[in-house]
This record gives C-alpha cells, structure tokens and sequence, in this order.
C-alpha cells in the first residue's frame, strides 16, 4: 500500500548497482505495461526537472565537489523536486510511475557506502523528501559486483560518459550490493530480488512473474 | 558555548530581513576587531563557496522554481558545504568568523515564513547540515518591515538586481520578522537584539556594546 495518496496509480521503482540492467528492464517493462493499455511514466533519479538536471550536473560532472552531507541534501532536494513536480501528478491521474532508483537507493548509497547518517536521521529526512509517496513495488537488480564493474567498463570503453560515482573503488560497490541486500532481507514484502546476471529476456520475464504473482496485473 | 569543537574560534551570525543593514555592519564589524587584532573570517549564506554559489544561482535567480521542500534542502546543501568548507577550518584555526545568515534565517525565513516542516524535523535535518557548529552569539537586526521594505526599494531602484526573495508580499516579511521576534524571545541568552532603525553609526555602537557586555572582547 501507498501511504500519501489515494488514487488508482501505482509507483514501482528500480533498483540497484550501476551496471546491473536496471534502466534497461524499466524501458522493456514500459513497453509491456503499455501493450496491456496501461497510462505508464517513466521517470529516473536524480534530474528528471529541469531543476533536477541541474542538481544532477552539479553531483555527478565532479566540477566542484560536495562534502557528503552536502551531497546527500542535493539529492534530498532534486527527491522534493521531482516527488512534487512529477511523481505525485502522474500518481494522481492514475498513471502507473516507473522511477529508476529512489529511496532505497539514497538508502544504500548514502547509508551504507558512504557510511554517513544515523538510520533515524536519513529516514526522517526522507521522509520529509517524499512527502509520503511510496513505492507499491520495488524491484531490486542484484548483480555480483565483479560482474556489474565489468560492465560498467565495457560500457565506459564504448564511448559513454562515465560518472565520478562509476570511479568508486570497488569496495564501495560491495558495500552498496550489501546494503541493497540488507534493505531486500528488511523490505522483503515491498522489494521483490531480481537475478540480474541472467539474459535480458529471461530477467524480464522475472520481472512479469513478480507483476503477476503480487497481483499487479 | 559551541558544541562540536575544541578551539579558540568564535562563530558570530549576523541575522535580519532584507535591508536591515546586517551586511554593512558585518563589515564594520570585521574592521572594528581586526583593528584590535584579531584574525576576522567574513561569510555568508547562501552562496560562500564554489559549490554554494551554483546552489544560490539555482535558488535565488528564479530561473527554475523550487518546491518549498526542495528550496530548503538546496539550503541546507549549501550549509553543510559552507561549514565544511569554510568555517570549521577557520574555527579550528582560532579566527572569529563572522556569518551573514545562519541556522535562524532558516527557521524564520523556512518555518514561520513559509510554514513549512515541523519545529522537530526542521531542527533535526539543520543539525544535520551544521555538523554541531553552534553560533557563540547572534545579532538580530531588527527593523520595522515598512522601513525594511523602503530600504530595498531604493536599493533596487538604484540599479542593484533585485532577487525572488525580494519580491514577496509585505505579509511574508511581517511572518518572518514575527518568526525572528519570536526566536530572539526563546534564544535570549544566544541572541542579542540590536535596533537597526538608528543611524548606521549608532548601529555599530550597540553591536560593540554587546561584544564588551558579553565578555568576547
């Protein structure tokens, strides 16, 4: 259930490590979700508003760089930002809302990597953040991180951009894979594990099994 | 007394609406130690460091209107970086650092301005951002809001560009004015009200009074 809102829509989020597919997989449930007549948006953290983007270009093009607490607050804000300006519109009209990363990732990336906050402290922060938006279903990528750094690299060799986080030592990535696993053991009834080291197609069908099986569809 | 530190740095928080003539008081404040020899630090929020003048770009120029939960987040994102950043490392250097604006701008500007987040939550996340660096003693520049309001006039009509935060309605000044009233009345022994009305010399008097009264000088 999903506190904040009374509505017919449903927010599903995305998560995991960099590299673990998961952008990818909310793109190939889209078009699924949407072949079934379903209102589906699609949506991603950080920098999806326009103030968002500009949040997005000051933490990750490393021009300047933000002490950790600093670094958690931005987040927080484009969180705010987007929560109000995007989520909570599409949630109302009863839209289902497809976000690659929110909460759990801020959780696990900030909590566990960086080992920052007291869990009491970042709880009531987010909350203040998401103003009691929810997700219905969260769907975690899990990835070994040698394989997940190993694709990063290749996708880093092809030409993209990568990002200050993608520098990280790979003892950061474990402790965020940790971390996502500890939030999947606590969460067992809101973040459902996805095997994300199978083939594309065999992790998508995972994936309608979940949405199936939960009662979704 | 300030939590969180072991140093013979002094943090002083110049605090007031808009065109109480904090700033010009800062300064000749800052004139006024150092000519009896002490190391002065000036600063100010938002906006005092690489970092925080990206944030204060994205805040005060409009360009992109934050939600109000996100506006104070990008704050305190830029507090965090500013303590971080600047005054821990003055502090601990033995400096006065004189600030214009602090935690209780926040609060009066946030909280009661714009009615925002709970006492209880707003206190939690701005301890949060300011690491434990507590003001030793903070001057409330208090003006009448009609005159404060007549100050900023001329001073956009004499060509200096105005801000959003300029441009609220009369009754948003009179909320924070009240919210500044109100936080003097419960941190008075932190909190020193200095009559801003008077002439800009007799200002600097009542400051330098209070410094002597307080035993800092």
């Amino acid at each position: 259930m999903t506190d904040g809102r009374s509505n017919t829509g449903r927010l599903i989020t995305f998560e995991g490590g960099d590299g673990s597919g998961k952008s990818t997989q909310l793109h190939m449930t889209e078009t699924w979700l949407s072949e079934q007549g379903y209102k589906v948006r699609v949506t991603h953290e950080p920098g999806d508003t326009q103030l968002g983007k500009e949040i997005r270009r000051l933490l990750l093009e490393g021009e300047y760089t933000p002490v950790p607490e600093c670094e958690l607050l931005m987040f927080l804000a484009d969180r705010a930002q987007h929560v109000r300006e995007v989520m909570m519109p599409a949630l109302e009209a009863g839209e289902w809302v497809l976000c690659d990363r929110y909460s759990d990732s801020t959780m696990a990336y900030q909590l566990a990597g960086r080992k920052l906050a007291d869990l009491e402290g970042l709880n009531s922060m987010l909350s203040f953040a998401e103003l009691g938006i929810s997700p219905d279903l969260t769907l975690w990528f899990d990835l070994p991180v040698t394989e997940a750094l190993h694709r990063i690299r290749s996708r880093s060799s092809m030409g993209e951009a990568s990002t200050r986080l993608d520098e990280e030592a790979q003892s950061f990535h474990e402790s965020v894979h940790a971390a996502f696993a500890k939030l999947h053991s606590v969460h067992s009834d809101r973040i459902s594990r996805i095997d994300a080291s199978e083939a594309i197609d065999r992790v998508q069908q995972q994936i309608q099994a979940v949405f199936t099986e939960r009662g979704l569809v």
